[in-house]
């Protein structure tokens, strides 16, 4: 697993955890949080352990070297022999270059890590067809439309994305370009990483997953559709050739898609994955996103239209501007303002290489702490 | 086709006439509307016919065999090695005997005849193991079941049926004793025959679909949950073992379920199937049933519970009284009133042969027309 002491990491060791007797971990690498992977390293005993160094990490690192854990890089622990399963967990790009060393290594990747396809979806799907990789999403709404594309036959015609709405669903334009990093964090239905979680609150991330769902289902941007669902209940819809369609429906608890991709095709009991309460079953609501009110979301689309290095760019100047406003640098709306002006300036290369992408994402990055700065003067 | 002229037989020739490419017509089989037979016949040009001997049918019948057409009883029918498919579309208890043959001649079989299953579940289920035929769902629910458990490597953990509720939802208990005919007839959201469309009014076909569900998927009574949902856009929805739970859902339409039947495991695009809108999808609600308010859902209930000769007994039971009632001679309340003292007084046989389940069909048919009469004193 890459990026066990994330909230993708920690829950998918819950559910190793609570099925001792079908799952062993045998690689974990971590960003940050040393403190935790010194504690997962205890309970779970991997062979192998992967962390960013510094000098504090050093520290707890060459404590679990001299406990007997070898130090493998990132690309190296997406490859493994012993791993039956990777689980890509990292937040952002940085988890691109082990998710293609696992496509090409044709391992089978439970994939949480939607930037990796946004950004280079092209060149991973090419690579998924010439090794024989498999990618497993974990992501909720994607694992719904596996789930209801499992066993039909003919692709799907239309793909129907699900979206919270996130905590400013019922705000105006003008109250949501005010609201703080503690406001936008606190999501209404869903216990997710920081930077995810202000993605949901911008719809970026809903953008983002139309194209990751492009990718993983080979279905074209303009044929997913986004509702706005604020119960979180559906958590993604396929409708196929002769009208009919499917929905996946549970608790919003990532601890089921992640055991999903875990244990496919299988299906285990799981008692301490929640049930829907269906003697308190509620009324399941729909509307069409306000694509005004939340232009990251119409900024995502655009881009998975244009392909090439767009969503890259998009991706990269996304993450750049989340971290400015956590850090309290820009205000709410000038996350979609500032990415739009990186969009504008941005040269598309239509079927860009990996260091194309990578030099699109370098550069997006850079614009948005420029345009920032012109901002903040 | 047996029971080409009711509402089913009707929508799946809709089906079939919109793709000529893919079905042929090889039987064709009308209890009435010998006239509307004639007409199927003209059109589809079935090598076999079937109906039901009266002057009037002898008169139109005799025409259609000078034109070429070989007369086969239903149970001829139902085993012809021509066909690929036998749809069987007859109402009531009627169609029995030719879905016996069909299953005993290991037919692959379209049922939308629910009452030969809720009568005779266990031994069509037994005949089904032993002569390798397999039985594809037609009604809307049980489709929708077959869909959401399709490609799924484990058994469904729970069903949950949904149900429009009738025209009478609304209705108090009291208002709902003096409904007419003519109001139980207009359904809100299905074009459906009239014995299935008192049905609805009263929930006994929600019952009955109940015991239907428990032969197909072979999921416990208990294990099947019902829910009010009067959009009838989400058609049932299965839950599986890791609280994961698949919805069907499209516009109401038993042309859909029809064709899924029919062109399993594929889907095929249909110009003249509806698409949900999706630019204007509505909300889905959903509420626990009154089962004080629809006896007649507890009664069906209890019967699948209790197995046996209970559910024949019912299901004679409520062709009966709703007979009774479309002619007038009883009250609406009074339906579920009779079934409930016919229920009362049966004695159950628990695994009864085909001869004990007809006496119990014939038996509780005169306990109705006993009770009915002592009533009218």
């Amino acid at each position: 697993m890459l990026g066990s002491t994330g909230s993708i990491g920690r829950q998918t060791l819950d559910v190793v955890r609570t099925l001792p007797e079908r799952f062993k971990v045998v690689a974990l690498a971590a960003g940050k949080n040393m403190a935790v992977l010194a504690e997962q390293v205890k309970e779970f005993r991997p062979e192998f352990i992967g962390y960013a160094a510094s000098p504090e990490d050093n520290e707890i690192g060459n404590r679990l070297i001299a406990a007997g854990c070898k130090i493998l890089s990132l690309e190296e622990m997406a490859c493994l022999p012993e791993a039956d399963i990777v689980v890509m967990a990292t937040s952002g790009t940085a988890g691109l270059g082990a998710t293609l060393a696992a496509v090409k290594a044709g391992k089978t990747i439970a994939l949480s890590n939607k930037e990796s396809l946004v950004a280079a979806g092209e060149i991973i799907t090419a690579g998924v067809k010439k090794s024989g990789a498999r990618i497993l999403p974990v992501d909720s709404e994607h694992s719904a439309i596996w789930q209801c594309i499992n066993g039909e036959k003919q692709p799907a015609r239309r793909i129907i994305l699900t979206a919270s709405g996130g905590p400013f669903r019922g705000y105006s334009k003008e109250r949501m370009a005010g609201v703080t990093a503690e406001q936008a964090l606190k999501h209404p239905s869903w216990q997710m990483g920081r930077k995810v979680t202000i993605d949901s609150a911008t719809l970026m991330n809903k953008g983002l997953e139309v194209i990751e769902a492009r990718w993983l289902f080979n279905v074209p941007v303009d044929d997913i559709k986004i509702l706005i669902h604020p119960q979180s209940i559906v958590h993604s819809m396929v409708e196929f050739a002769d009208g009919s369609v499917k929905a996946q429906l549970s608790c919003p608890d990532m601890r089921l898609p992640i055991q999903y991709a875990l244990t496919y095709p299988d299906r285990l009991a799981n008692a301490s994955l929640p049930s829907l309460d269906w003697g308190n079953f509620s009324d399941l609501t729909f509307e069409a996103p306000d694509m005004d009110k939340f232009p990251c979301l119409r900024l995502a689309i655009e881009a998975g239209r244009e392909g090439g290095t767009t969503p890259a760019a998009l991706c990269a100047a996304d993450e750049a501007a989340v971290d400015l406003f956590l850090s309290k640098r820009i205000k709410f709306d000038d996350i979609a303002r500032i990415i739009g002006r990186v969009l504008e300036r941005h040269r598309r290369i239509a079927h860009p290489s990996l260091e194309e992408i990578i030099a699109a994402d370098d550069w997006a990055r850079e614009m948005v702490l420029k345009i920032a700065g012109e901002n903040g003067k």
